[in-house]
């Protein structure tokens, strides 16, 4: 491991529900085929933020102390055994997973559904509120230049839109409609726009909202408190659901043509009555998201080429010490995505 | 047209719900690219039952009177213009749909869902409980002597069970899970074995039905009553829904891996609570079937090889004149395949 | 019929090889689905030009009057019995084809493939280069204002290039090489890079040509004959042939990444010695493009969003009387596309 | 590892050319994650007995000392310090390939095209001719008790069908033409059966192979030499070179349907001139078999059923000292699959 890097560092420790604490670790050891990153940006997640909130998402319960954060970059500064050591000093997006390369999963190229995964920022595994973070060495994702420290960390939701197009289908002359308007849902739409789609219709409870996604390019707004979506006739190729309501997911369903396809991204109740003979009439395909696989490559690009702008989407930035705020500025007005800069 | 073809005919004509009546019609004329078809073999669908038994079908209405039935086969008596004289003679199966050459959904091979579609025994499209039928010639498909006549008119419901295979990539060694033992579950089950499945699970709460699906070669039945689909971790690679019971299809959603596919068949409440987190979880494609599409040729062959027996499913034969008792039967214990003989 | 259209019309007709006139024909009398169309554009194509020349097309011969010209727009004057009059007056890309309705392929979405096509200037079935033609009221696409005649015409070679980006799965990040940069290897060009491809490799042996390519936005050209593209292991993920020569197939074979797809588009001589070690040991899948299917609407949704410039590909405008002038145009330097203007 | 484990093995080496000795080697060491499998029984392969007969294939050149042999079975006796003690004395067959877990082919599912993979009896990686074997714990695939040992050797033949029906599409229906009756082509023609083909044709210029095409279920078989096959107009879904022959691929090639399939097995001259013109007027998809990937499965499925019959292909048993003449042996009449027993 190279001189430079310290022995310990800073790391923001989720104790329990609204109980952050600084504390001073050891820097991780590699395993040989991993590589040491100095972090220098992690996005906030709605997942970071019900972690903290809750002290549990879902069916994981922090109940030991775990360091919240999955969107990151930074630059490698030391490298296992097993890694090329002209690694050191590359800029990197981290994929914030670990598969095991031997599962049926793995092994048909669907790593993501691999039931051994272990994942930053889940209780076992910590994530990357902390100065240096350990990632496998195919899951630092080097970055050109022109790619900015926070777009880095950010590659990481713009893979959840990016395996949101590949499910959904997205491209030249797509009509998409989008519901929900936060950073996935402009993400989804800016994406949707580089593949080529030909109308992005977004709907949002949120006049801030949709005026953001008009700025990210959606070609059309809709007031869901205002418009019944489901009178529309739409008509959509692909409908995504990035707000997690039902209520969205119902009409959106109803806003797809034969054949069309429904992609569910946000993530609320565990059931939702579903509009079933919709489905079955037009023989909607009706999938989900988990994460995603593969995707860092095309993500990068999207951002190289100018064709996804994500520094415009960052309203916050926050330094180690201040994570608490950074969790807390999430639902602010005017908030669309607030980083953290371990090394400020 | 032929000079053996009558000018008038029989045929059983709902005049509204539970009102039969048999009527004396003028045998159809024929368009062009039409084909007249004598009657002899027609199956009895839950949905007919329902028209007959409700007087309506989801948003159908029969407020004029209707001739149902459209699981049928026969013989070719006469040909229109612009078809094939040497036709005539030909034992066949009907397609029973009509859709329009020109749709967007047609041009790209799925004309079932063209939204213009015109269907027997639906309003305002007579169906086959008559001597005479008549169909767009490409929609009679012809079948080997080898072909029972009541056989000819079940290909239906194969389609159905065809298209659920698609839908639902059944192939060798697919682990199938089948919820509903009832004409289209038996069907889906045994096609599933044609395409070489290696475990074909079949849920149904009567003990008849379980046994018929035995027969029929499922290789594993469910009493769902005393067993937890959910529970038992049955970790299919596509679970078909064939009851349109809420409970049942969200037990068999549960109980599909990882990237698998639900087909949801079944007809029941046009909503459904759905396990979305699990659909998400796990990028379950979950989708529905609309008829069919270019399946009769690998329903005849199913037929023809023996992969699928069609004519042991048949526990009872009607005339014409016993439509009404034979929309009674479909409820009777024992009752697996009610069909109609119109020559009889 | 309207009362604005003659009786009669002007039309350039090929007797036999090289030998064109100008015949007063009447104009053409509608099938009920079909509509008139006053042309207003066609391009000129290699394979007018190779019947022009030769008299013969591959197996299609010459053998009494044609009339040529495939690629053509215009405005409906007229339309047949079964078509809404509210066309009228539309002005409309020609998709110059018209299978059967009823073919196996028709039926499942691929009617390009369709044994019993008719296509427009082939023997048998006159062309466009004429004042009026007639076709299917479903294949006469309505155009936006902001189109061209121009490109009203052109989108048919484009729709050869959208079915190359189809089967060639153009998508965002696709690194494609094309070689040759004639007319469809710069629309292919255009099209990919619509369809987000990041880099697209154009090799040709003209200068002119590869200064085109450029132009419209090639990331890189090559000239074959001083660069060795099997040396160069691009290592694409898309290789089309747009030339037809057997060299540049082979060495563009070369060039493909496991797993890649080769699409050739290009027409040359009916055999070619081609790598299979190479189709094999990387899985290449190697296809090919006959016209295309369902692919107007991206084409025109291309030009209407700017993605793709057919306007600025138009290097000469010819009048009906001079089409002679038009064919012999296309080997002169510098040329690009050639069109008709036939009311002029 | 267990104590059962000798610390020497006897080896059957390939020196050079036509040069084989028996060598006295030690025990393979184990990785972590490896198993060492007591080989029972091991296929020859056409591929070994070209490396033997010529001392080279394709490019791989024997420079030093190779054990050939990539068909195997066996039974784990030891395992390494990663993989659960529980699986010595597991009955399994064997995967022979070593792909990087790191690829991008193999993050992506197609660990068979992973530039790095290190594959059994290839230069520089030992094969089976041996008594004992190393193998990577996932590539140890588990049979089931009815599967014979010969059997399990022969999943590696049977795989590269399955990869064949895999990207031939077979399903229900399909007709298959199959050019070349040897070992894989009557693999293929048995796997095509199991996936549903109603029919198999094949062809083989040796009346003894055409035999047992048909014994193992062909429903047709041709001599091409009295029979052109281009002329027949079988008009098949699916055409599959299994013999490497140039005249057999360009006459399968003009055998299939528009829209049909082609794919490339038998290995022969690296260039074989192609009909350029059928492939693209009927969009044929063109590919080749490079091993397999995740088809273990299928494969034991396909014999545990009774589907595909491989004990009955096994003409000829050897022992470890006989390697040289189970060599031999695969160009005399009557053999078809020749297997070696290492504890014989």
């Amino acid at each position: 491991m190279s001189s430079t890097v310290p022995s310990t560092m800073r790391a923001s420790v989720l104790l329990a529900a609204q109980s952050l604490t600084m504390e001073e670790r050891p820097v991780p050891r590699l395993d040989p085929d991993q590589v040491l990153v100095e972090v220098t940006s992690v996005g906030v997640c709605g997942s970071d933020v019900h972690f903290w909130h809750e002290g549990r998402l879902g069916d994981w319960v922090v109940d030991e102390p775990l360091v919240l954060g999955h969107e990151s970059g930074g630059r490698i500064v030391a490298v296992g055994a097993a890694v090329d050591g002209s690694r050191v000093g590359e800029r990197v997006s981290i994929e914030p997973q670990r598969p095991s390369p031997t599962s049926r999963e793995t092994m048909s190229g669907r790593y993501n559904l691999d039931p051994a995964m272990r994942f930053y920022a889940t209780p076992g595994v910590d994530g990357a509120f902390a100065q240096y973070v350990a990632i496998q060495s195919q899951f630092a994702w080097s970055i050109p230049d022109s790619v900015s420290d926070d777009a880095a960390a950010l590659m990481e939701p713009l893979s959840v839109a990016v395996a949101t197009a590949q499910k959904g289908s997205f491209t030249v002359g797509s009509r998409v409609l989008i519901t929900g308007a936060g950073p996935i849902g402009i993400l989804v739409a800016q994406v949707a726009l580089a593949y080529g789609a030909s109308e992005v219709i977004v709907s949002d409870v949120s006049e801030g909202r949709r005026s953001a996604a008009l700025e990210f390019g959606a070609t059309r707004v809709i007031d869901p408190v205002a418009e019944d979506i489901a009178a529309l006739e739409l008509n959509v190729d692909t409908f995504v659901d990035a707000s997690g309501a039902a209520v969205a997911v119902r009409s959106g369903i109803s806003a797809v043509r034969p054949g069309g396809t429904v992609v569910l991204v946000g993530m609320g109740a565990s059931e939702i009555a579903l509009p079933v003979t919709v489905i079955q009439n037009r023989e909607l395909l009706v999938t989900g998201i988990f994460r995603y696989a593969n995707t860092w490559p095309t993500a990068i690009e999207l951002v190289r080429s100018g064709k996804v702008d994500l520094d415009s989407m960052v309203t916050g930035h926050f330094g180690l010490d201040d994570v608490d705020a950074a969790l807390r500025s999430t639902t602010q007005p005017g908030t669309l995505k607030s980083v953290v800069n371990p090394q400020n």
